[in-house]
């Protein structure tokens, strides 16, 4: 097989040159929870009136950090984040809640806040008990290192949530609110999965403008959905989830937002939409073992919850993977997909494209079909395929990638 | 790589000896529809009275002989089979029910019947029309050499709708109703894909019991839950899935049987079950690259199709997978896999066992767990996987076998 390569193929050249957030402070911490030699543990300080909306995993069997957010997400206001990587504190039992209390409240002492504004993550190993005492020591000179954010604490913090993955991820854009520049940084880890890792998601989203939680709440909501909630590397959903976004409200100057439809927010949205969109297919270009990027758009379904099933459906079927990796324009694989998707589609008006290019239509394979251009799109790195399943007007695109002996090399080959 | 192994490693050791079934007359023929020098169509004829009862693929791009099949299974009676392997006259718009009408009709004709009598099925390419004069071409011969089913004819029809199996799969029982002895005889095909095929399960059940159509299917649609809907090789569901049970009440002397609840059934039922999980189990022990067969128990959940639901979310979790193909008793992954199939599940007392031995209690780790027996438990090639998510009384078993290497070579290294 060979050695996994360091950096996935799909890695973007570099790492951005990410914009300072007003209000928002970062430190990071090296205490070896499992990796040595590396920062693993991330504090971020935000300032009073710093509004959150987040998601979290559905899974039943989530983590005790994740339980913790979900609580205190609900009243909308944070003032701090601690994340740490190595261990997940997932399937802890009654310990698990017992650790993170004693983060938050370390923290909230630090910052002189409640703890139930500061929220917290982890992503490691799972059903080993949270060393937290070597987290809680190392705190008074984390927060003495406590600086604003600029482009190199966004990278260090980037690095500090990383476990298995090859590329450290991160987004940022400049936008304007009601004539203010807000800055806009964000960044993400996954979907590195060695044993007995998994493939936990965690993002962080920071931004200087000033926005009401319930504002927020109703923006970032549909963002996942359309970013995070639209990719898949294999169909694997982590205890640990979490993709958070934080508004210090410290650019100076800001007009009062009037809600979510307000037209001084159209350009915000559509910026933090491009970050989250970003930092999701970041995690996709690190999926293990991916050789291939493949967007897939769903057209004609009954709603674009329908059209997003489909999609998935597609994304996650391993034949439909596998045929990509092996370069072969297989779209009766797709067919199948779509069939067992469980979504309505008329079978007899199903049409298919790849890299634009018809292949299907009406339910049949187009007259004088000749593969060769849909092979050569298919050699390329990014696979794009298109399906209309004739019975509406729902739409999506998700996005995912092959399936290779990379992947089982990583999850199989080596034992943790 | 290195090449894929002729035979898997898990196939059993021989073809069974099955046992002829009054009534049930088999033919085979080989039209080199795809495959040469093989038998490649099989032709089954059956006595007036004989009643059958199926179950067929959900699939929404399902095949022409599936909407064939569905259509006439409601009116209970059968006199003939016919089967190809090498095409799956699926994906091919109207011209796909033009060809199974001229298949069956022509069936029809041979056996002097009403076309709706005669079942089709067909497994290989999709997207591709049928060429289905090249059958009917080969169907008066085929006709003339009919003969009674007997262990050689058997064998022969199991390998006949093969595809990219490595193993012909039979099984075959005899049991007594009203003290009439009654044989069952069925074979079945799957999983093997090689693009641009699929992971079509055709299994076909022939017994001389005399039972009532609707009985039938009052008996056949929970052994199908029971097996059948509870294997799993990754996930994904072909357009063509068919399972036909026939029962041609030609064993002499039979009592007339009451109902369903009528006890003289019994010990046929246990048989039957008997006979389709042997077929199911086949199956999975011909799993695209499989090295182990997982057996997966879930107990206490809120039903049993919650506790099924649970148990094919582990089953199809490729994290599960390749941890077991890598020997890896990496509990974590099932305590993820849990999690994500969202059915209820209490994670607070969430129970593991492999290979009988308790791993995790009440939603943490035993105290004291050592790894190294259930380490020597993954190491064999039955692998068994016991969870109870501590919220009911429903329970289930279901089949699986891992994820490897071969499968990413058989379905991406290769082109069709």
């Amino acid at each position: 097989m060979g050695q996994q390569p360091d950096v996935s193929p799909l890695a973007p050249a570099e790492f951005p040159e990410m914009a300072a957030v007003d209000g928002v402070s970062i430190s990071t911490a090296a205490v070896a929870m499992k990796y040595v030699g590396r920062d693993d543990v991330l504090l971020v300080q935000m300032p009073e009136g710093t509004t959150v909306a987040g998601t979290l995993t559905r899974s039943k069997t989530c983590s005790a950090p994740v339980d913790w957010c979900r609580k205190n997400l609900v009243q909308g206001e944070a003032r701090g984040l601690i994340v740490n990587a190595g261990n997940a504190n997932a399937f802890t039992g009654a310990a698990g809640m017992v650790a993170v209390e004693n983060c938050v409240e370390a923290v909230a002492d630090q910052i002189a806040c409640r703890p139930s504004r500061v929220f917290a993550a982890s992503t490691g190993v799972i059903g080993e008990a949270l060393p937290f005492d070597i987290m809680l020591d190392a705190l008074p000179a984390a927060f003495q290192a406590m600086a604003p954010s600029d482009s190199d604490s966004w990278r260090r913090a980037a690095g500090a949530i990383l476990t298995t993955d090859t590329f450290a991820k991160g987004a940022t854009a400049t936008t304007q609110i009601g004539g203010t520049e807000i800055h806009i940084s964000g960044i993400a880890k996954g979907s590195g999965m060695i044993a007995p890792d998994m493939a936990t998601m965690l993002s962080f989203i920071f931004t200087d403008a000033k926005i009401p939680a319930d504002v927020l709440r109703a923006i970032v909501g549909p963002g996942v959905e359309k970013s995070y909630n639209a990719i898949t590397v294999d169909s694997d959903t982590s205890t640990s989830d979490t993709v958070l976004v934080f508004a210090t409200g410290a650019a100076d100057g800001q007009i009062e937002i009037s809600g979510v439809d307000d037209p001084a927010l159209d350009d915000f949205k559509a910026k933090l939409d491009t970050v989250m969109l970003d930092l999701a297919h970041q995690i996709v270009r690190d999926g293990e073992g991916a050789s291939k990027f493949i967007s897939i758009t769903v057209n004609g379904a009954e709603d674009d919850r329908a059209a997003r099933t489909i999609g998935l459906a597609i994304a996650n079927s391993p034949l439909v993977k596998t045929a990509i990796a092996g370069e072969d324009a297989n779209w009766g694989r797709i067919v199948m997909a779509v069939g067992k998707s469980g979504e309505h589609a008329d079978r007899d008006k199903l049409g298919i494209r790849m890299g634009g290019i018809e292949i299907a239509s009406g339910g049949v394979a187009v007259e004088g079909y000749d593969e060769t251009p849909v092979a050569e799109h298919v050699r390329g790195q990014d696979v794009d395929i298109e399906v209309d399943v004739g019975v509406g007007q729902g739409s999506a695109t998700v996005w995912t990638c092959d399936l290779t002996h990379g992947y089982i090399s990583i999850n199989a080959d080596y034992r943790s």
